[in-house]
């Protein structure tokens, strides 16, 4: 493209169920959530496009709160498509379980991985009988759990801490110290425990192994205190088993150079 | 059969999701619930077994609290498996999107279809942003509703009248007069307005086309004063568009002869 300028990069706000898909990362087998993206821009946009996400969620984890980057190139295709109009018409070449609920101007330099904090939810459904209307979007665990004996040892994870129990059983990278800013567990509607946790950053499978945790412990299988010390065994064998997948929701990324203000269409704070 | 005897009857507790379902009965084309129901039936029982159900949803329309009875036969075929083992026997053999909450032994008189109440819950979405994980269980109607006005006007349909005006075009059927006992209309979590409504019957598509007239009230497109005028016409022409199925749930099934407190396992007080 002889008139290419700086590249216009667009921060896209994206909802999905999870279920029928694996993963949001591209891979050589199963639908992608990147490929079903990358493919409505390259219809609406007439060119192959990259898009980048705040988080590979896994399959089967849903997403109310994504972020996801792309460049457009040049400012004339950019300018085709009023940003406030990208959602509507994106939508239109998605299909039904993705949505892009916001566009906004992004700066050159915005990375959606460089996120100051991320914040996933786990539902739980706490109950002997099973929903159908949700199974694809909370852990049906049975019988009840003991809700104060899990936001007890919940309690133990906050703050800056090495996860590596928490962490899936070979996974490598350099430092496993995260910070969890906030986890709360709650008795939530329609027989559910919810668990909200934020964190500046994740270890891979690092909610799912901290709720399944949580689980046992909500179970009486373990004590709530149990909580500290398997967190500073850094051993994984040490913690609970790893939790489904269809019981998270990726529900809000946040940066620091960026207030949130600033979606053309308002962020959806929806736990379902 | 040599030693039948009289039939043991008894009631399920049904709930399922109906959006891969042409509705719960039987029809030559689509897939029904009670034919996925009676073949988890003739699996666990060996025989053909047929079952009847309180309320025959459409396409679409789910329920946490639908209720079925099927005549077992001679008791020595009851016998074999316990009634409080029968729910988790049937789940075993059921799809994914129908789960038997709790079976119970009925008298031989009872009849699902007698119900001296059923309540539905309406589900909408009002505001811009879809949610992809809801899709299968809301009625997106994109902006802001007006609950109080919508709330106004269902106060005009409690009571026991000729509801003509919301019964589907063409529907038979001798009397038109049904009772509402209760129409509530609330805000509630996660940007949704639900719709509950309790009647001692309901006409075909009854609630829908209650639903459709009260979302133009939400709308600001008719005044809340509107409802009584349109019920008392009794002209279908004159009340709102059909809401989609989607939307719509059957949350409980009420007996005159039946306290209710017979279900094996607790009935599920779900909204989703």
């Amino acid at each position: 493209m002889a008139d290419a300028g700086p590249p216009w990069r667009v921060a896209l706000l994206v909802a999905y169920d999870g279920t029928e898909f694996a993963g949001f990362q591209s891979q050589v087998n199963g639908r992608a959530v990147q490929d079903v993206l990358e493919a409505a821009l390259a219809d609406l946009y007439g060119t192959t496009l990259r898009v980048r996400a705040a988080s590979r969620t896994d399959a089967g984890v849903h997403a109310v709160g994504q972020v996801a980057s792309v460049d457009l190139g040049d400012a004339a295709r950019y300018a085709r498509i009023p940003l406030e109009r990208l959602p509507l018409a994106l939508d239109g070449r998605l299909p039904a379980d993705v949505r892009v609920l916001a566009a906004r101007a992004a700066g050159p330099g915005f990375d959606p991985r460089r996120a100051a904090s991320k914040t996933y939810r786990y539902r739980l459904l706490a109950r002997p009988a099973p929903c159908p209307l949700r199974r694809r979007f909370v852990w049906h665990v049975g019988g009840r759990l003991d809700v104060e004996a899990m936001a007890t040892a919940a309690e133990a994870v906050i703050g800056r801490h090495d996860f590596s129990a928490f962490a899936a059983a070979g996974a490598s990278g350099a430092s496993r110290v995260r910070e969890v800013r906030a986890l709360r567990v709650r008795a939530a509607a329609d027989d559910e425990v919810h668990v909200d946790v934020e964190a500046d950053g994740f270890l891979y499978r690092m909610v799912r192994n901290l709720v399944g945790t949580l689980v046992e412990i909500g179970r009486g299988r373990r004590a709530a205190s149990d909580m500290a010390s398997i967190l500073a065994s850094r051993r994984r064998a040490l913690a609970g088993a790893t939790a489904p997948p269809q019981g998270l929701c990726l529900m809000e990324v946040r940066y620091a150079d960026d207030p949130g203000a600033a979606w053309v269409r308002a962020p959806a704070a929806s736990s379902r």
